[in-house]
């Protein structure tokens, strides 16, 4: 069987992920990273193409794996590149998501390719369960919890503070509340009543601490709803102690059937490594989205019109023999 | 929209439990019950159509429920039904999957009708996670573990030896097991290293409760592999404080990413009631059938082949909006 042949656009964190877990895929082909720093060596010797020049890629690439920033770089990326290829992004800004889809969709219609958006854990492995428990249990009530992990958002809103001269920000949910909805209740929670923030923050030297405290836990959309706790430590420490990005979370759906009897489904996610779990999954899907354009699929797509079979490499006689 | 016509085969606890299920679902309507027994009252007041007289159904049913028992049943009913139906069903004899699969595949490619099979949480919800974790995380190891809960099949083989009125039998996984794999142990395990076993047995008068107690530890295939504990108490007890079909367990897959970065999914349920759950599951795939039929889909299925976004009655809009 060919392999199905994989770029990979960008590398940061996320697209150097994809590359190492591209690699652990046998039925996989690296061919290419894309990127403007065209002098840069990746790990696993394959080339790097500029941008402007990845139209000459198109009939060496089944699929693309976009790697940038959903604050700037998807929006952009993802329609572009759906002109002349499959791709999977990992957009994750929720309240934009409807407009993205179908930016990408009107793209991919119109070129044929097929692009599968929004995968990774939240967007992603989340909404699935979301979904999922959702349609099994229609009379209940969800829960989201973060953590304990690092934000990346709230890390850089830390970072981004005056006097700030780095910072990491860990969201760990409260175990009380965690209970509760594990034990069948179904309380209505206030954010503060789910999570607290930790925040772990350099000063610049003879920053105003005590104003940096009060700016974060003020910080409206992201700490004033919470009770966050500021922590001041040295460079060193940071570096030594908080140079991780793990993450993870729960869904919770807690619901009811027939007599008035408790039915509870949870989904959790206990990683180590953020952006390495996302890029687990962005393979996943990327295969799927070679499959499914091979069928004759096209337009945007997301991890609720995936049939799950087409992520696995197994044969159909091995799935049910083994995972059913 | 017109709403989806369902008939359920079988008015035992599944058959009840999908009917009050199905009435539940505002996108459904159910049409009627079918079972030899036509004198019975139906909770929904539809009615009950004998097997024999199922063909003249065939303009009135979108989708048959077939609630049968694995053992004899449903080998039998649902390539039967899938002559004249699309139909769902909860085959869990996990060893004869493939041949079910094949047999209804066969008939429902000549119909033109589709069948979804072995549907509910394990096989059902519980393959579907054991799929994507590992597809997500290939390098890694999987672990089932199961209730606390009541296996019926235990149960059962308690009250077919001689002297046994009536038993429950709880399965129960053990602790210190669970922890080990949540924290990112892969132990390899014995059957008994993972659950214990409970019995609760009524005894008929004068029986000897020894030997019952020495023939229950060292059944084959059920008991003699485990650490099994064996309490009699009388029929008032047993009916007072055993009469719920409580069960759950969970799928936790622990995997390995990049440069030896732990990352650990699981996927657990905790059920009040295992045929209510079972029936809500089958009640979302019917929906899913139905679909897929109109699609122009025919042939057998599984919970592999269906994309999530069929299982739901939120419109795709709403989907991205409140669910991805």
């Amino acid at each position: 069987m060919s392999k199905v042949k994989v770029g990979i656009v960008g590398y940061g964190n996320l697209g150097k992920a994809c590359e190492e877990h591209v690699l652990k895929n046998d039925d996989m082909e690296l061919v290419c990273i894309v990127s403007r720093r065209t002098n840069i060596n990746t790990k696993s010797k394959v080339p790097v193409i500029h941008p402007d020049e990845v139209e000459s890629l198109r009939d060496k690439i089944d699929v693309m794996i976009l790697c940038g920033g959903s604050a700037t770089d998807l929006p952009e990326m993802t329609p572009a590149y759906t002109k002349w290829f499959n791709t999977v992004d990992s957009y994750d800004n929720h309240s934009q998501i409807p407009e993205h889809y179908s930016k990408v969709d009107s793209v991919a219609n119109a070129s044929g390719y097929i692009s599968i958006i929004s995968v990774g854990w939240d967007p992603g492995m989340f909404s699935l369960n979301r979904l999922l428990s959702e349609c099994i249990l229609p009379e209940g009530k969800s829960y989201t919890f973060y953590g304990p992990g690092v934000s990346q958002g709230h890390s850089d809103a830390v970072r981004r503070i005056d006097g700030v001269a780095d910072a990491r920000q860990y969201t760990i949910p409260i175990d009380d509340a965690v209970s509760r909805v594990r034990n069948g209740e179904t309380p209505d929670f206030t954010k503060r009543d789910m999570h607290v923030r930790d925040c772990y923050v350099v000063a610049k030297p003879d920053a105003d601490k005590e104003k940096i405290a009060e700016t974060i836990v003020s910080m409206p959309g992201y700490f004033v709803d919470y009770n966050t706790n500021v922590n001041f430590i040295s460079q060193e420490e940071l570096n030594e102690k908080h140079n991780k990005l793990p993450h993870g979370g729960f869904i919770i759906r807690s619901g009811v059937t027939g007599n008035e009897n408790k039915q509870i489904i949870e989904y959790s996610l206990k990683l180590d490594s953020n952006p390495e779990f996302t890029s687990a999954v962005l393979v996943c899907y990327a295969r799927a989205a070679y499959r499914l354009h091979k069928q004759g699929a096209k337009g945007c797509h997301t991890v609720f019109d995936v049939a799950p079979a087409l992520l696995s490499t197994k044969t159909k006689e091995q799935l049910l023999k083994d995972m059913l």
